[in-house]
């Protein structure tokens, strides 16, 4: 609905060549500077989750949209809007987990403004946070790069950040709870961009997850993608936990995690310098672009059959991020 | 209660120098080039009103946050939040004028984000807009920069959005309908800065009006403000609805005003320049900065009596903007 709502709505109406482009953010020209520019919205429930909160979800969020811009993220707008009556211990927890992920990301919170609309009118919190960042040179990423052959990698186990919320929300406790996996993914594309030039699409799977993003990027790049199932990594509870209850775990947010398309012969060294970051240490190759069935991402299963990943059909769980 | 929330706990929290200067946007130096960036998240309620709607509020409110700083505002994002079961049409016509205003301040909308929220965990919509500028070259533009002798010019009649949202909200109707002034400002900056190059303070008086900004100025530049009430430009209707009901316009929103305090023997060649733009027809030199009273703005009454304007007490009309 949200991927519609872009497509059929948003776009048309304020076509230009940038937004088109439907990448995390926007790349521009300023007097022959390259910048990064993006703007993310964060009303996730609950606010505070196992492995972090509405405040580091909101910064590590437009830090990766930049990230995956290809750029390195400088400067944070942080924009809030407050429920008449938040707990004040609640709004410094989440400010204090904002600055604490800002200073680990290497950004600055340049600017900021606060609405507080009446009890009723919002609930609790809502975070947008906008950012800056400044292209590395020589660098092109963009979500129509894919080329058949291009390898994919995935920089880390799955829908952690989906599941953690669901269960939160559902009020389900489980033996080995889960936890969100919001993280700053800079400091991988830092090292990624020193092992290779020849990344050509970089993506953070967040809201409809892997399965979404993939199919995002076979759409832009008119090509085929092939990945294999048990080649993905994925916790041995989250995936317990989406067999019980039924979730795809392809269509599960992730907040820490990063997809990469690599041309074949540095695969194998841009995947060494994902593993060396402190959140890449389960990357893996998960599958590859191909020229059959442009646009259709296909996934052999792990019985040994194929099926095909589909966009998600239906609505999105909605406050996921 | 704002202004309190601003100092006593975002600024300690995410103290910066470029957050410490409270203009209305963050200036920023990005390898030379001197850009400025701001953030604003808009809540109005109602979303359409006599003279505009959220939408072209939130695309104005953001250009002349950047037109504030000295900038040419280039480029917005907008991020959405949306209610479940906010009607289509309401959403398009937001969409549209958002669209025509960004034409009229000559901006592009480069990136944008929507999320949804379930029923009753919104309010219809809100508005987030971040936008980048570039710096007019050599100009300096703060509010720290006021110095005695500066003349202050207001761009027009004042109050006229903070009456047009609190008669609508309140479903008063009056024989001379007002409007609100929502308006985008580069224009106007523009012809001011090529006029002259020693403007020292702009500042659009939204949210607490023209006594909160000429307060806030005060107190960042240390130093008095004189303003003669006969002086300020106020629509007959927006005079009378304020007697009425009790309000003090001097605190009522503003959308398409600017103040400007300029070096004293450039004043009347800047006021001219905004008067030739189609939005500062009614401006007026309203006062001047003095070394007496620091910190104090004194407003020389009607009837010829003193009275000090302070900083809006208790709290802010919620919703304006």
């Amino acid at each position: 609905m949200s991927h519609r709502l872009t497509t059929d709505m948003l776009l048309p109406m304020f076509q230009n060549d940038v937004l088109a482009c439907l990448d995390d953010g926007a790349v521009l020209d300023v007097q022959g500077l390259r910048l990064a520019f993006s703007t993310d919205t964060y009303t996730v429930d609950p606010i505070f989750f196992p492995g972090g909160d509405i405040g580091d979800l909101a910064v590590n969020g437009t830090v990766n949209d930049l990230a995956m811009c290809g750029a390195n993220p400088l400067y944070l707008s942080v924009g809030l809007i407050l429920e008449e009556g938040l707990a004040m211990e609640a709004l410094k927890r989440v400010l204090q987990s904002m600055k604490r992920a800002a200073a680990a990301a290497g950004v600055t919170i340049v600017t900021g403004d606060t609405k507080v609309v009446p009890k009723g009118a919002a609930d609790r919190l809502f975070i947008n946070t906008s950012g800056i960042g400044l292209l590395h040179p020589h660098i092109r990423i963009s979500g129509s790069r894919a080329r058949p052959g291009d390898r994919i990698i995935l920089s880390g186990t799955m829908a952690d950040h989906g599941v953690t919320i669901l269960t939160q929300r559902e009020k389900l406790h489980f033996d080995s709870p889960v936890k969100s996996d919001s993280a700053p993914l800079n400091h991988m594309v830092k090292k990624m961009f020193m092992a290779s030039r020849d990344i050509h699409v970089l993506r953070d799977p967040t809201r409809g997850g892997v399965g979404t993003a993939l199919n995002e990027i076979a759409i832009q790049s008119q090509v085929g993608i092939h990945i294999e199932e048990d080649k993905i990594p994925i916790a041995k509870e989250v995936s317990g936990i989406c067999e019980l209850l039924g979730f795809d775990p392809l269509y599960l947010a992730n907040e820490g995690k990063l997809l990469a398309f690599v041309k074949p012969d540095h695969a194998d060294r841009v995947l060494a310098a994902v593993k060396r970051d402190s959140f890449g240490k389960e990357a893996c190759i998960i599958g590859e672009v191909v020229a059959d069935h442009p646009k259709k991402v296909v996934m052999k299963t792990r019985i040994g059959g194929s099926r095909i990943v589909d966009m998600l059909a239906g609505e999105q769980l909605p406050r996921i991020c």
